[in-house]
């Protein structure tokens, strides 16, 4: 497989009058929203908020909430987006990038609601591995002074679950920080699912690497081309991830906490780390390739060393089987009684003196 | 095929003195001009107004108009494109890069009308298939304050057709902006029409990655040059149009609002993303052509593993068939009624023996 | 041809201490000095001064003179060189450069006369296609506020007669302009002189791939490698120029006018054009390295497909053709008539069932 | 071996909730505490002190210390670190990068104890030899104005036992310095550990490079392959450390004297140099591997040449004494007595023109 | 050869603590100590000055002196080093720069006697090449504001020698000028050493180039991979002294006269040139290892070609020798007198035949 198909033609179908706020396309499936409110003393967590979205949206947040996490998994349900959308007045720019995937990961901020700082928004890719093929999710977060807004495409498996969990003791430190920590937790969480992505390409070269090393497979090379391929899918999405992640380190935004912008630079660390070590399995895999290339012209160089050697020591001895057969008359040898005898010893000389030489070639 | 021929010798014949203003060359071809007023209440579309161009610039445009938009198709005409630069005071060095073709891809500024401040002025290149061959056409837009001149080169097709529909929709937010809004409309425009390339590419490189995969022709090499020449070709094309949208987004022009800086930015996601894509699939060819190169050596060596194989089974019992039709007397055998079948037997116990032989070298 | 042997060494004799100044070398080959001095209403031109070149340099020039151009052909003739260099109080290092053939393309400005501003001092290296080998020539300008220096190595041909002839026509831009349009004018006619140049080499590869594609020459890797090799030498010489004229357009200098920078970003735009060019063709020529060893190997395996089809055809048959040619008495069908008949025949059927088998693997 | 299998998965596991100040694991392992207290008129070492580590912290450090250096040996030993990480207030992401190995080598400050300038938090990585394997040990430091806290892994031998030693002598520099000077005798004594590692390697490739010249070796390619990826996995340590050296040299902080910066510039050059090296040994590998394919592809033609050259000699002479063995009557010379003596003169004579041919065409 | 051994080893082992002035080694070679004081009206130049260093050290220089150059040749002499440093008060971490080679080039300041701005500290390695080997020497220099002091490695051959002659010379330009413009003369010299190196390589290339289109030599590869290395190591060398040049051209500091630093420049050039030699010369090596294994290729080819053609002709025919050769009654034939010549003229119209099919394939 390559590419996914059509990705490009889909995203080009996207243009400016067709975003959401003005034709929100209706939709079969449903988003899953959930809503948590906490603060340092309690939490509250709302599910399946979408069963009743417009009573939901138009309630006030408890008094004592510090930070409200909206979740919404399954972008593709465009109405119960575009209420959202219209609720915390996001950009209609961001709410087209929410909507239509893939998007390249990227940092922006647009203005929100009125009186309030800018928005931060991020969009990351979370690559998955499902049945051994990789796979991303497109995750869009919209962090707010006291509100986190997140979108998740709605694969199989959610990355958040342990934070969720983790939400609800008491003493976690995520509960005493502000939005802005939770946005680091949230990046935090999709980079960790990497490492044991990593480990599986890590895990499929050092195995390749034995077969190439102790048989010989003439399809290698086509393994190796694989491994390549999504090595390079996945180096596509980290790279825009890593700068990503370096600019929020960076940014100055009134939302961003210093300490925040202290714990994203060690997830920074780690997404470097998964950068290097992608860089590190791509070199390898080149040396696999120039393995592989070698070892089909040792093969070829085997096979051409037992025909030679067949080939050197039978044409000779032919030859002179031919010459007596030859129907001369007074044929040397032909009525001498131990011709026959002489004529095999002589060849089996021959035979051991080519053998010797070979060996002292070093062909043996 | 190569790159366009003489297209550098024509580029070479361009010097300062021959400049439109100067000398228009009288051409047959004549260009399609049309003109669109619009502001948020009212549009006014002018057709074909190279009929009677002098009589359309001596007019003065409608006072409600907040956008005029005129839009040249065929920049071979001189003489019509040679008037307009006349009316709007356009730079003669800009004039040039429209009339000659190819330009690089650029942003550039030149002082236009008096009392206004200097023009934006844009090139740049669209890829079209056409054929299935990669072509690029010239656009080259002006900006001004409240006014848009574009040039396009004059291939069939026309990417800004929808856009003129969609100006003719109240609603439309093109309407609602002011010129600059115009000129990311035209340059999103430009930038989507590449997904389908990119698609096209994609298609034929997943569709020769399967051939390679499957059957072995001798003129892969040359598929997987044809597609790397012609990816270097749109990479030529890509790269510097990301430079050019890249610097609009940065550029503080007056002529350019905040709001229409926000919508470029998302076009350089968009740009970005194509030459991510280019990059991906040069990456891919280059493996293509790694895996060709093995099938080529694996075939090598199938071949020369038939050729072994037969002649080391034959060789021998060859020489053997020899030996027992040489013309000595007292043969050992000759007149042993079994010996016959004793030698085909033993003949048969051999090649067995061989062919057991290659089974353990893994050869058949 | 390798790169011209001893330039290196011939650098290295450069010394600070034998700089013309101190000792010119008198010299056999005269220089043709060309002086022009002009006006928008009045030109002069003045041929061969050489050969009163005292008288010359001790006039003064004519009151109405805006610019004066002073052209030296041939810097060989160091005596010619150092009396304008005195005359003019050109920097011995900057003579140094003029003298000593080759430099590297590069801009500097050094003190000249008292009272005026630092003279730009601009060193360009023109590309010629000479009996389709590619050489070099070194052209040397000194830019003051009213007067140019130009001085050429010396080889057949000038790429700046026509501005010449173009500056004895009254309306031609340069006349109109001062000193610095006249540099922008001669840095244009070098960087157009390349693009036939770029030409002659896009020829030579799309024939050269013609000739892969449809023949097998054993030579073709050695002609990649020439084309190879000379686009490298290109490439030597225009980077540094993209860099002197990027550093001409930026630079802040009282003989610079803002027009003359203006129009030498046009002049940019071409020589980065040029560049590209050249990365595209020397990417076109690695890929046609590929299409020959592809070739060649695919050779290789036609040989032996051929080689393996007789052998394994024949080499069956023969053993059975020996086998009945032994002298053993009672050998099947000896005195059995049809036997040469049906030998035949079995041979026949053999051979058509080893070709079906090929077929079969499509080596036929 | 491919790079150690699970770093990555592990890494992922650390998220973070579980760091040491909340939940410190217990663990079998002791770690070594040493602490040195000098000044430059006295010194003291205490050892072991791991074993009344309360007692210990409790004390206050006596008044004539200049510079206080602990060191801990084995961060496995999770409740020795964490009660550090009490006492001096270490930031819990720093005690968490210090715990979870492997890190990427950096250099971060984080606020220390209240009114003392922020620490400054240094990981290292030292490339070992083990076995003939490459390792790398992890080294953390903390520098205060008057503390430094050293975390080592715990690996077998220990770098700075000589440094250690050197702190004895009275008239020692480090002796007579502050803190800082002390983190670049440990840095200096890390960087210096590296140039045995590169001399390792560049007798391996060395020795290599004899046996590929001299003998032919079917798995040369494999250990070429070997010395690459090892080579590969010390630059990813080496690059991270070049970076961390060059910012201390330039990083304005409170704790690390001028003096100490001139002297880490020093370091710097030497790391710089490691870096060289590795960057040549790669290239040299890079040729091995060209040498490799060459000598294989050289093999092939030798084993060809020897099987066409006893082919072509003996196949056509082969032909002959079949004609000659053929049962027709009257064949030529059949019962000419000297036929069989020119038949094998024929034969020698054409062998040794076809010895002769092969001559000339440079085969023997 | 590799890479010098031991190198890394030893630079190991220098610490800080071992540095000359604590513990200057007794050495048993002497170095060659030299002075030369001068004005523009007078010289002074004393010799072997190392017999009597104390002395020497402890007179008064001229007071007409404007400039002193000591040069130390012979950098193993480690007590007239430690001399110097101690009267020069000459920064501890640059004296061991000066004693422990190699050294990367590079340029840094160390505080030098009280009242005087910092001394300017220079190291650069001179390419030479010693029976067709590449070494390289390292040179120190220490510039201050009339002083002078470089210390020479001590190779056989001496780069400075032309510039002593020189400064005997009344006229001479740096007798005229101030102490930096001896270090610029310094300077030149060694790059100039550079170009005869680079023409030595040049030839090697084209020499080689010559040898591989026109004969076939199995070592071509060892060759090409042999200058490679050597360009490598020259690479290495050169690229950290166009640094150091570079930085010194822009240096502001109160040693470095305008004047000098506009000669720099020049040496810039030069130093730029060279490295791109190297750099074309490595791409070139590049393309020449291309054509070798292009050859070979074409050599297995052509083997496989006469194989094939021997075997393509012989083998069918030997077969109906063969045939003709068994023992059946009534052969056909047999009994037919001209059936040997019919055979003949057969089996050579068959040989002829497959000669044209080979000629139509363009074989031959």
């Amino acid at each position: 497989m390559m590419l996914p198909r059509g990705q490009a033609a889909r995203m080009a179908r996207v243009g400016v009058e067709q975003t959401v706020t003005e034709s929100p396309a209706p939709s079969e499936v449903r988003a899953a929203v959930t809503c948590i409110d906490y603060a340092p003393e309690q939490i509250l967590e709302q599910q399946s908020v979408e069963r009743d979205l417009e009573r939901f949206l138009s309630e006030h947040r408890p008094a004592w909430s510090k930070v409200r996490w909206i979740n919404v998994e399954g972008v593709y349900d465009h109405a119960t987006v575009a209420a959202l959308a219209k609720k915390y007045e996001l950009h209609p720019l961001a709410v087209e990038d929410v909507l239509h995937i893939p998007q390249r990961p990227k940092v922006d901020q647009y203005a929100g609601e009125e009186g309030q700082p800018p928005r931060l928004f991020v969009i990351l890719r979370m690559p998955r591995l499902i049945d051994g093929h990789l796979q991303t999710e497109q995750l869009s977060i919209f962090l707010g002074r006291r509100t986190v807004l997140t979108f998740q495409e709605g694969m199989p498996g959610d990355p958040w679950e342990p934070i969720r969990q983790r939400l609800h003791l008491k003493d976690a430190r995520v509960r005493h920080n502000d939005a802005s920590f939770l946005l680091y937790t949230l990046v935090d969480a999709i980079v960790d699912e990497c490492f044991p992505i990593l480990d599986h390409y890590g895990d499929r070269l050092e195995q390749l690497e034995v077969e190439i090393l102790t048989n010989f497979h003439r399809d290698s090379m086509f393994q190796v081309h694989e491994i390549r391929r999504e090595l390079l899918l996945l180096q596509r999405q980290l790279r825009p991830m890593r700068e990503v992640i370096h600019s929020l380190t960076r940014e100055i935004h009134p939302c961003l906490s210093d300490e925040t912008r202290l714990y994203l630079r060690d997830v920074y660390d780690h997404v470097i780390q998964c950068v290097e070590f992608l860089e590190t399995y791509h070199e390898l895999s080149m040396n696999l390739a120039d393995m592989v290339n070698s070892n089909i012209a040792n093969r070829v160089n085997d096979v051409m060393k037992v025909l030679t050697i067949i080939a050197t020591i039978f044409i000779p001895i032919s030859f002179l089987a031919s010459v007596f057969g030859m129907n001369f008359e007074n044929l040397p040898g032909e009525h001498w009684p131990p011709a026959f005898a002489v004529f095999c010893a002589f060849c089996a000389a021959m035979a051991g003196g080519m053998l010797l030489y070979f060996k002292s070639k070093d062909w043996l």
